[in-house]
């Protein structure tokens, strides 16, 4: 519609996720209209990031040494692993300041028909940290947090069977149920379901 | 909260307009999954754009040559102007088909409180255009076709004013009223009050 470059870049803007085409004309005439600078460090930013992100030794999180903060911080407790899809998600559990363990990214979950098999995460470089206590420290237990979808389920099901394993290893999951703050009569069935079966004692 | 290159992406990513951090971090991390290639076409749209986008030196639209292509189409009626803001409101126009005369863009509507005055607008190119026919063709009406709020308002009647000094000029407005598919009930005061007193015999 638009003529030359500006038409490009609301092209190019228009296949990021979340981004329509509404969206991608507003920002091209955003940038059109801020000073060369704003768009320097935008683009010196997309050049880092193409340059190759660095993803943590251990725990596969993204990182910008070899070791990630929280890997390298002596403070948090080895012996408990947190499991998760993607490294968004370790931030996630990290906001609730509930968990003081490390991590472990899977890089995904188990999805056969998009052709993610348990090869394609990283499942046996869990396995081995929890085999291998180099540092003497025993892993005690393994937090199964995947998404509560199919393919997260999957993925729990799977690793609960992988862990079985290790002797004195305690593997547990997320807890399903109402979202806090949340209305009993407009749960789904499931969540309602999911809550009811897993009840506490109060 | 990410280290290093990643969540600086996030950062810039999230000056964007209409870009939460949330939507940042979900397209900072489609990006780290994306073939390089696919961020370099970014780049250099983004370059291109930097590097200074071209605006018609009739109309003032965004283009790729000295002249726009509605400027250059010989087939457009020279003897109507619409007036508009942006060059997006030229697009919006042409989208209904309805328009086949030529542009006007002001690069904005007066907004004394954010120092935009007259001096900030492209007028006294539109009249320059109207009082110097090169082309041997009279400007017989202009439509203002700025936005229907306080800013749009005020640069119409501002406008009105500047072309009441040239004979037999045509000025007219873009009809105010109900949107078409709208409902009544849901028609607020201002626009209600703007069809009844803009209606037309049938």
């Amino acid at each position: 519609m638009y003529e030359g470059p500006v038409q490009d870049l609301i092209d190019e803007l228009g296949k990021l996720p979340g981004v329509g085409p509404k969206s991608a004309q507003r920002i091209a005439f955003h940038l059109l209209s801020v000073e060369p600078t704003e768009i320097d460090r935008l683009q010196k930013a997309l050049q880092r990031v193409r340059d190759g992100v660095q993803f943590c030794e251990v725990c596969g999180t993204v990182s910008d040494k070899e070791r990630c903060r929280i890997c390298s911080d002596s403070r948090r407790d080895r012996t408990i692993i947190c499991v998760v899809e993607e490294p968004k998600d370790v931030q996630a559990v990290e906001r609730t300041r509930e968990f003081k363990g490390l991590y472990h990214v899977l890089g995904g979950a188990l999805d056969p028909l998009s052709g993610v098999g348990p090869d394609q995460l990283r499942i046996r470089e869990l396995l081995a940290r929890i085999g291998n206590q180099d540092d003497g420290v025993d892993v005690a237990e393994v937090i199964i947090a995947t998404d509560p979808n199919t393919e997260g389920e999957a993925t729990a099901t799977y690793l609960v069977r992988m862990l079985r394993d290790f002797p004195g290893l305690s593997v547990t999951r997320l807890a399903s149920g109402l979202p806090m703050g949340g209305d009993l009569e407009f749960a789904d069935e499931l969540t309602l379901g999911r809550a009811l079966s897993g009840r506490r004692a109060m």
